[in-house]
This record gives structure tokens, sequence and C-alpha cells, in this order.
């Protein structure tokens, strides 16, 4: 077993004393350049390695930073996911990844753990169960800094990031309407998440505008935290007959596919369909998929810079809230 | 901002001394079961949090362990990541996860970081650019825990858990035969995984089988920490002129797809398409894609246990190399 080599023998080797060691390893001031050329070749030579615990203490700084999430086989989380590395990477952060598994327990449970000092700073989005941000309030009080990103809570005083939501979803709405849809089924993940809420207002405010009355039965709710049950898809369809099918997640949109081939309903021609979505194949499935795509990686890098810029305690002109768009793209199955 | 409560403040309040206020919230034996219960009864009270640091400083174990993948972004390794969680949470361990964007200089970076001993063991996949297992003897000569998954090294005397890629191979590869494939181009993602040598072994032995030549000419490699051009798998097609396609990573078989449609060849009439891919919507591309799908789930959760026994000193009768069976979807684009 290699001993790992510690300061001090660093020190006697180079016959100096142990803080100028550690003053030279961090490249301080007030050591000249030879001194710490001499000990950081030694250090190299030696593979030394500085205990990253010890240096958290010392300096109460982990240059961590944690990663919360609903889930990570999602493309728009492993596009954020990308997207912080990247800028994690350039600025020498490291990125922990937790995932909260739509579980609002789960989620409580990582923060009361990272409340123990693990990390400088958190981005969140938080689960579907979510209703209160107690937990997340705690974090803010404890001094952590905190960046939250498409599902947000309203009351916290934080940096927001999330996608244009609301004109998105008009958008969408609007060119159902425009291929003629008139009973378009608005499918939601979740009760009480900012990302559903303005989604939802989106679509009603493009059926006010095309005068097409805001019907109640056509607006219903399947919790991701619940497996998706295809024969209750297969109930709303039928009980419904919707001419359009608005999924405000992916893998709702998928359901439809497969309940629509079960049933021997035609997309487009019977039931055209449309979904926020980051899948990479949508342009290769049967009918290829109208998407509405969320700047995911563009996220993922502005959450990551705005978090460490707080966390350095550096001067932004960051907005408090802050929407990217998103890109509508119409292929078969809205044709 | 909220002072974290200390143990000594525990032990005042409670008037006890401080090693029986950390023997009762670590459960120990030696206390009584009254006393333990006002003690964590006042910890919850007072919302205690054991500091992560101090704890490792005194156990030496961090109850956390790092994974290692090439990326995120891939259908089977989140598959893996869920797996790995679900033991993790069980037995309440914390993962950490890394990805190496198939760079060897940055999977080398993760594992010289992991040395410091921030983890318990670590679970890696290695990148297609890695040709040294160096990097990972010198974590085992530092006594942390190692397993390998998927893409492994022979050299290292560990457990490695990995699909049965070369009976899937051999079988794929003869399902296109029974259908009358003879110019069947295999596509390879980088020269040196242990992952591809079995995939192109299973294929070679499936033509010798059947009496088919093989030729090295419809062996090609396209590097995954390079960008795919369309243009080069273009020309490949054009110019090898095959009657199937074995795609041994998923993108290549979405870029396949690309091709062909801009080529307008048709699948599976002109080409037959297969790939191993854990890609969810296989079953709704146009045509629905035939695939090889790895257990990924199982193998996260086999290789969690494992390292977690290792970890713990658990006697195990865990095989150093276990493979697990694949599934062979047959679907329209080999039809």
């Amino acid at each position: 077993m290699i001993k790992n080599i510690t300061l001090k023998e660093l020190a006697d080797q180079l016959g100096i004393s142990v803080s100028t060691v550690s003053r030279a390893l961090t490249d301080s001031y007030e050591i000249n350049i030879e001194t710490k050329k001499r000990v950081q070749e030694l250090a190299k030579k030696l593979n030394y390695q500085p205990n990253p615990f010890a240096s958290f203490l010392r300096k109460h700084k982990s240059r961590t930073i944690a990663l919360v999430i609903p889930e990570i086989s999602n493309n728009f989380f492993s596009l954020v996911i990308k997207g912080v590395e990247t800028i994690c990477q350039e600025l020498d952060y490291y990125v922990l990844i937790y995932e909260s598994h739509e579980s609002f327990a789960k989620e409580a449970r990582i923060l009361n753990h990272l409340i123990g000092g693990r990390v400088d700073g958190v981005l969140i989005s938080v689960s579907s169960e979510t209703k209160s941000s107690d937990h997340l309030k705690e974090l803010l009080e404890r001094k952590i800094n905190l960046v939250m990103f498409d599902r947000v809570m309203d009351d916290l005083d934080v940096v927001k990031v999330s996608s244009n939501d609301y004109i998105s979803s008009f958008d969408a709405t609007e060119h159902l309407i425009n291929r003629g849809c008139k009973r378009i089924l608005f499918l939601k993940a979740g009760e009480q998440l900012s990302t559903m809420q303005k989604r939802l207002s989106g679509y009603r405010d493009a059926l006010l505008k095309n005068k097409i009355d805001f019907d109640d039965d056509l607006i219903k709710t399947f919790h991701p935290y619940k497996e998706l049950e295809l024969e209750d898809l297969t109930k709303v369809i039928k009980e419904t007959k919707p001419d359009a099918i608005f999924c405000t997640v992916e893998h709702l949109a998928i359901a439809c596919y497969d309940v629509c081939q079960k049933l021997n309903i035609n997309i487009p021609k019977d039931i055209k369909v449309i979904t926020f979505s980051n899948l990479k194949v949508a342009r290769h499935l049967n009918p290829s998929l109208s998407t509405i795509s969320q700047p995911a990686f563009e996220i993922g890098k502005l959450i990551a810079k705005t978090l460490i810029n707080e966390i350095e305690g550096k001067e932004t002109d960051a907005l408090k809230e802050i929407e990217l768009d998103c890109t509508l793209i119409k292929r078969d199955s809205t044709r």
C-alpha cells in the first residue's frame, strides 16, 4: 500500500517549515518563486495528494456543488447535467449529482444531508411532489448558495432559470389550432409544478385568443411518481375523443404513441400529438414527433455559472428570474 | 444563520458526556436504551447534523462511492445509474457520479482526485481512449475497492461485470444471416474496448459457422470521442454496399437511419439494421428498431452490491468475472 505523502514529510525533505510548504502549494504571494518551484516539483515527484477533507476544514470551501434533479434518465435533465459539467470543469469545481426520483421525502433527505456542509452551493429542480420550500429555506439560512431551474418555487428569493414555458405553450397550441384542431387534450405531469402552471396558462390563452371554449374535462393529470398505466390513458383518450394531444413531458407522448397504435388511431390523421421533449430520435419516430425543445444545455451552463459567481462573491448583473426561449419543431405528428 | 449544534452542546444540555452522546447517536450497544432515546430525541429536536468530514476523519469511511462512466446521456449508463442508486439507497451509501466524456485524460484526472480519499470504493466503465490500467492500479495500491463493468480491463484482478457480449453478438449476426444477409457491415465504436473485441468475435464466429467469408473491409471504427460525421458514414455505406449493418452502439444506429433516409435506402428492404441499445422508444422508430438490450439496471444493482460487500469486508461468493444475458428483440428493421 502506498502511503500518502504528508505536508510534514515534504517539509522535512526540503528542510523548510510545514506552513511554507502549505503556502507554496496554494501559490501564496508570501512565498518566493524559487521556493514555490522546489516545493511543487517535489510534491509532483512524490505524488502528493491534498486531503480534500482537511482542506475543507481549513478553508470551509469544498469547491463542490450539488445538482439535485428528479431523474437522470430524461433527456432534458441529462443535457442540463452536460451544461453544468462543462462549466464546472472550466472553473475547477466538482459536481455531485443527486436524484430525488420525484419524491419529496427523498429530496428533503438529500437537502438535509447537504446542510451538513458537504457542498458550497446547490442547483435544484424540485420533485413533482414538492409543495413547500421549507427544506430549501434552511439551506439559505445556513448560507449555502442556491439556484433553482426549470421547476422553481415562487416564494424563494434566489436566481431562477427556466425556459419560456408560457410562450412556447401558447405557440404550440396555436400551431395545433392552425392545423384545424379544436379538442386539444392537455396532459399534465404533476399538479403544483411551476412549469405545469405556466404551460397550462399558455394553452388556455391560445384557446381564448382563437375563440375556442376552454373545457376542463380536457385537462388531465398523470403523476410522474406513479407508474403510468396505459389503461388509464386509453380510458382518457376514449372518453374525451380529442383531435389533438398536448403533452407536457416526453414520456406521456411515448405513451400516446403506444395507446394510439393499440387502438388503431392514426397519428396525425385522427389525432395530432405535440410534446415538450429533448428526445434526439424524435425525427425518426413513426410518425416523426413534433416537439417543443428546451435549451437544456444552455440552462445547465447558465445555472452553474450563476451559482459559482455567488459562491465566489462576484458581482453579477444576473436577473432574479431568467427565461430562455424554446424551439418549436413541427414534424409529421402535427401535419 | 443557524449555528450547527455540536455534540458538546447536546451533552451539556443532557448532563452527560460527549462520548456517551456520540455512542448513543451511532446506536452503540454500550449505551442503554433510555439514554439513547433521550439523546436521539434532543438531537432531532435541535436538528443536529453530523459533520460528514469530521466523521470521515474519525472512521476513515465516507460511506460514499464513485461511479465513473463515459457519459450519462446514454440509455445504457443511465439505467446502470438507476440500479446503483437503488442499492446505495437501501444500504445508506452516497453515490458520486463522474463522466469521463470518453477522454482518458479526464478519467485519469478523476481517479487522481479520488485517490485523495474522498470515497470508499469506485465503480468504473472505462473511456474508449483508455489503453493502460495504471491509473486504476494506483487505486488498488491505496486499498480503495474497485469493481469494473461493461468496459473492463483484462489485466486487473478485480470483480468485472458485463453482459454476454460474445453470445449476444453471435445470435444477432445469425439472425441477420437467417434473414438472407451476407454482407454485414460491422460498426465499432473505439478500438481497444473489451466490449468491442467480444462483439467482433461473436460476429466473426457466426459468419464462420454459416460459411460466410470474413471481410476485413466490412469492419469499420467510429471513434466516440470524435463528433460523428454523417459524411464519413455515408461514404462507408456507399463504398461497402452492405445488405445489413450491425451497430455496436446506439448512436451509430441512429446515424444509419439518418444516412439511409438521405440516400433513399429502404430499411429493412435494402439494408437491415440491428444495434446494441437500451433505447426505450426503439419500438416506435420508423421502422421499429431491432435491438440487443443489455441488462443495464441489473448490472447497476450487482456492481453496487459487490462493491459495498467488499468495502464492508463481507465474505461473498461472487465470481471474478460475471456475464449477464442480453435480450435480442427482433423488430421491423431486420424483417
